[in-house]
C-alpha cells in the first residue's frame, strides 16, 4: 500500500477527550473515528488490526473443534423473557421496538439465542458434545462509555457455547477453552492471567477471567508472581486429551480480581504476591443447566430419557483487544505492534521521492516485499523526513526500512526494529532477506 | 469436516412458511434458522457460503483500489437530519432511543456516515480520488419480510463510496465499479445484467441495477437478448485505463427494470426483446454533490478554493446473494453450488462405515483431500445409503465421492458431479487426482 493513496487520517495533536493512551494513539494513528458516544468507525489501518486479531481468535477456536456460525445482532425480547433475563438486565440492554410494535433488543450476549437454536436442532446424546461460536457486534448501553474501544457501546465479541450431556463433559469443554485462551492471547503477544471470577449476569459457579496486566486497567488484581513466568502457549498440547493438569497448573496459583480477593491467602503469599491493575480480555463460564432448564433444552440419552443440556459460554473481546494490546505495547512516540497483529509488517520510507535513485530503489524494494507477502506500507509522499519518521513510529509497524540518497551511494539502507529501536545499515539484499 | 460431528440440522420436511425455492432449500439444508421475522441465524453450512461470497466481493473491491474499513451498525440520527433523510426515510428505518434519550438508528445504508468521516479527514484535492468500502450488517424494517434472506430485515451488504474532485473523475470511479461488478458476479457463477434504474431514496441521476434472471424475481425486467451472451469477466482489463468503452458496450443494449421500461424502444427490438423476472443483486449510484452539498464536505483545489466532493455509492447484497445463487442454480433434489462459493468442494460418502475396508479407504481419502486443501465433508455416519445420497444432493456440493464395499473389491470408487449428475467409476488415485 502506498501512503500517497492510503486513507490514513493521522492527527498531530492529541485529542482532548481521550483519557488513556490506547484511545489517544488509536485516534492519532487514524485507526478509528468516533461516530457517537462509545460507537466507532474503524478506518482502514484499525480495520486491518481488528481483522488480524479476529483471524487468530478464529484459528484457535477452529483448532479445538469449535464450529463457526453467525447469529444476528437483533434478538426477540421473548427469548430473554423465557430465561428471565429481560427484566434482570437493566438499562445496559438496548431495547428496540419495530414498526409492528414487537420488542427486540440489540444482543449483549447470546446464551438464549444459541439455546433456542440448539433445542430445535439437536435431539440425541449422540450429537454431543458440540462447541459453537460466532464473532459478531454486540451492544451494551454503558451509562458512561469511555476509554475508546476498551469500554465502548457497540463492540465486537467472539462468544462460544458448549453443549454436553453431563457435568464431566462440560468440564472437559471448559478446559478446552481455558487452554485455547492461553494460546490465543499468547499468539496476540499478551500474557493474560486466568483469574477466578464472579459470574455476574451470565450465571453459574465456575468462571475465569483472562486479565492482562496494565496500569490503566479498570480492575484491581492480585496474583502469584510465578504466573508471569509460566509457559502460556505450549505448542504440542493434544486438545482431545486430558487438559485438567494444565488447567490445574494455572489455577492452583493464587490469582484474583477485585471481588474475589482473599486477605488470608494473600498474607500467606508474602513476597510472592503481586498486586496491580488489569484489563479483562476474555471470560469463560460454566453455568450448567441455567438456560437449558428455563428454556427446556434437552436431548434423549441412551435410555430415551430427556436430559437437560450442560452448557458453558466463552467470550473474547475482539475490538477491546486492539486497545488492550496498545496499552501493553507502546512507548512515548507511538504504538509498538506485536508481529502477529501488525497492520503491515514493514514501513518503507523514501526520504527523497524526487530523487531518481531513491525512487527506483524504493519501487524495487516495494515490489519485492509485496511479491514475498511482506505487506509493506510505502511512504512515497513528498513530506519532510521528520514527519515520515514520526508517523511511522506513531503507527508502530514492526520494521522500518529507510532509503535515502546518502546510504544508496554506498549501497546501503537502514533497517530499524520498532520495538527497542535498534538500527542497522545493510545492503539492499541483506535488508530484504531479513524481511522476507 | 466429519458429518458425525458437524452441526448440520437438515430438515426432511419442507417448511410451510417458505414460499420460494431458495428459502425452502436453505432451511432444509440447515443453512439458516429464523430468529424473528426477516432475521436469521446463519448455521455453519450457511455461514461458510456467506464467507465465500464475501471473500470474492472483497477481492474484487481490493482489485480496483477500494480500501476496506468498517462503520458501526448504529448511527446518530443527527447525521441523517443534516442530509434531510431522517424524515424522508419512513417506517423502514429502525429508530432507536438509548438510555440517555438520544436518537440512534440501525443503518440501512451509510452515505451520511462516510461523508461525515470524509469531511473531517480529507482537506486537499491531492488526496483524491478515494474509494472506500465496508461489509456490514444493515437493517430495513420491511413491512412484510419474506423470501428468507432475499428480503430480510437484518442483511449483510457491501457498500462502497467514491470521492472525486469533478464529475469526470466521478464517472471514472462509477465505471470502475460497473466493471468490477461484472467480474464479481461472474466469479459467483451469475450473469447479472446491468440495467438503467431508478435512483430512489439514494438520489442522483445515473444509476444501474445488476439483475440476475430468475423466475422468482420480484421485478419485471426486459432486455436485449444479446446481453445474455456477452463476455462478463474479461480477465485482462486494466482497471486504471479507460473503461468507458466496456461500460458503453453493455449500456448501449436495451435493458430496463419495471419503472424504466420504454414501450417504443421495446417495440423496435422485435424478436431481440426478452422479458422475464429478475433479482437485484447490486446497485450503483452517481449522485454528485447531493450529500457533500448538504453536509458541507469540501476539499481545497489547486487554487485553494473549496470544492464540494463528487460522490457515488455502490452496493452488493451479500446475504441476499446466497439466496439468489440458489434461485439460479438448483434442481428438484437440492442446491447446486457453483464451485467458487461451495461450502465444501467434495462430499465423501462412506456407504458402510462398519466395514473395515470402507473405513480405511475413506480415512485415507479424507486425509489426502484435507492435506491438499480439497475441503472434504466426510459422511462417516451410520445411516442408510439413501439418506446419505439425499442429504448430499440437498446441500449441493460440487462433487460426491462414493466409497462402498463392492467398488473397493475391484479397487474403484464412484465420482459424481452434482451439476448434471454424471457418474464415473474410477480408481482411488484417479478420483483423487480429479479433485486435488
Amino acid at each position: 500500500m502506498r501512503l500517497s493513496t492510503y486513507f490514513l487520517p493521522t492527527l498531530r495533536e492529541t485529542p482532548a477527550e481521550a483519557q488513556i493512551v490506547s484511545h489517544r494513539l488509536m485516534l492519532r494513528a487514524g485507526m478509528i473515528r468516533q461516530s457517537s458516544a462509545g460507537i466507532y468507525a474503524w478506518l482502514p489501518l484499525g480495520f486491518r488490526v481488528l481483522k488480524k486479531i479476529e483471524a487468530i481468535v478464529r484459528e484457535e477456536q477452529d483448532r479445538i473443534g469449535c464450529q463457526e456460525m453467525l447469529m444476528p445482532t437483533l434478538q426477540p425480547a421473548d427469548l430473554w423473557r423465557e430465561s428471565g433475563r429481560y427484566d434482570d438486565y437493566g438499562p445496559e440492554m438496548l431495547r428496540i421496538t419495530d414498526r409492528h410494535e414487537r420488542d427486540l433488543l440489540y444482543g449483549p450476549t447470546n446464551e438464549e439465542q444459541i439455546t433456542d437454536i440448539f433445542r430445535y436442532s439437536v435431539q440425541s446424546y449422540r450429537q454431543l458434545p458440540k462447541l459453537l461460536y460466532h464473532i459478531q457486534w454486540k451492544f451494551r448501553d454503558e451509562i458512561r462509555p469511555r476509554f475508546g474501544v476498551m469500554r465502548g457501546r457497540e463492540f465486537l465479541m467472539k462468544d462460544a457455547y458448549s453443549f454436553d450431556l453431563d457435568a464431566a463433559g462440560a468440564r472437559r469443554s471448559y478446559n478446552k477453552f481455558f487452554v485455547c485462551y492461553l494460546r490465543t492471547f499468547a499468539r496476540l503477544g499478551l500474557r493474560a492471567i486466568p483469574m477466578r471470577a464472579d459470574t455476574g449476569p451470565i450465571g453459574g459457579d465456575l468462571s475465569h477471567e483472562f486479565v492482562i496486566v496494565a496500569e490503566t486497567g479498570e480492575s484491581e488484581i492480585a496474583y502469584h508472581r510465578d504466573l508471569l513466568s509460566m509457559d502460556w502457549a505450549e505448542a504440542h498440547i493434544d486438545m482431545d486429551g486430558d487438559l485438567q493438569p494444565i488447567v490445574d497448573g494455572f489455577t492452583e496459583k493464587y490469582a484474583a480480581t477485585d471481588e474475589e480477593r482473599d486477605a488470608a491467602q494473600e498474607a500467606a503469599l508474602g513476597d510472592a504476591l503481586v498486586t496491580g491493575r488489569g484489563i479483562e480480555v476474555g471470560h469463560i463460564f460454566n453455568f450448567g443447566t441455567k438456560y437449558s432448564g428455563k428454556m427446556n433444552a434437552t436431548v434423549r440419552d441412551q435410555e430415551g430419557k430427556a436430559i437437560q443440556l450442560e452448557m458453558g459460554s466463552y467470550g473474547i473481546g475482539v475490538s477491546r483487544l486492539v486497545g488492550a494490546i496498545i496499552e501493553a505495547s507502546h512507548d512515548d512516540t507511538g504504538i509498538i505492534w506485536p508481529d502477529s497483529v501488525a497492520p503491515f509488517k514493514v514501513g518503507l520510507i523514501n526520504l527523497k521521492p524526487d530523487d531518481d535513485g531513491c525512487r527506483t530503489a524504493c519501487e524495487d524494494l516495494y515490489a519485492k516485499l509485496q511479491a514475498a507477502g511482506g505487506a509493506p506500507l510505502y511512504d512515497d509522499r513528498e513530506e519532510r523526513a521528520g514527519v515520515k519518521f514520526a508517523e511511522m513510529d506513531l503507527i508502530g509497524l514492526p520494521w522500518q526500512l529507510v532509503v535515502g540518497p546518502r546510504g544508496l551511494k554506498s549501497g546501503t539502507v537502514e533497517l530499524k526494529r520498532r520495538a527497542g529501536g535498534e538500527r542497522r545499515e545493510l545492503s539492499l539484499d541483506s535488508a530484504l532477506s531479513e524481511l522476507i
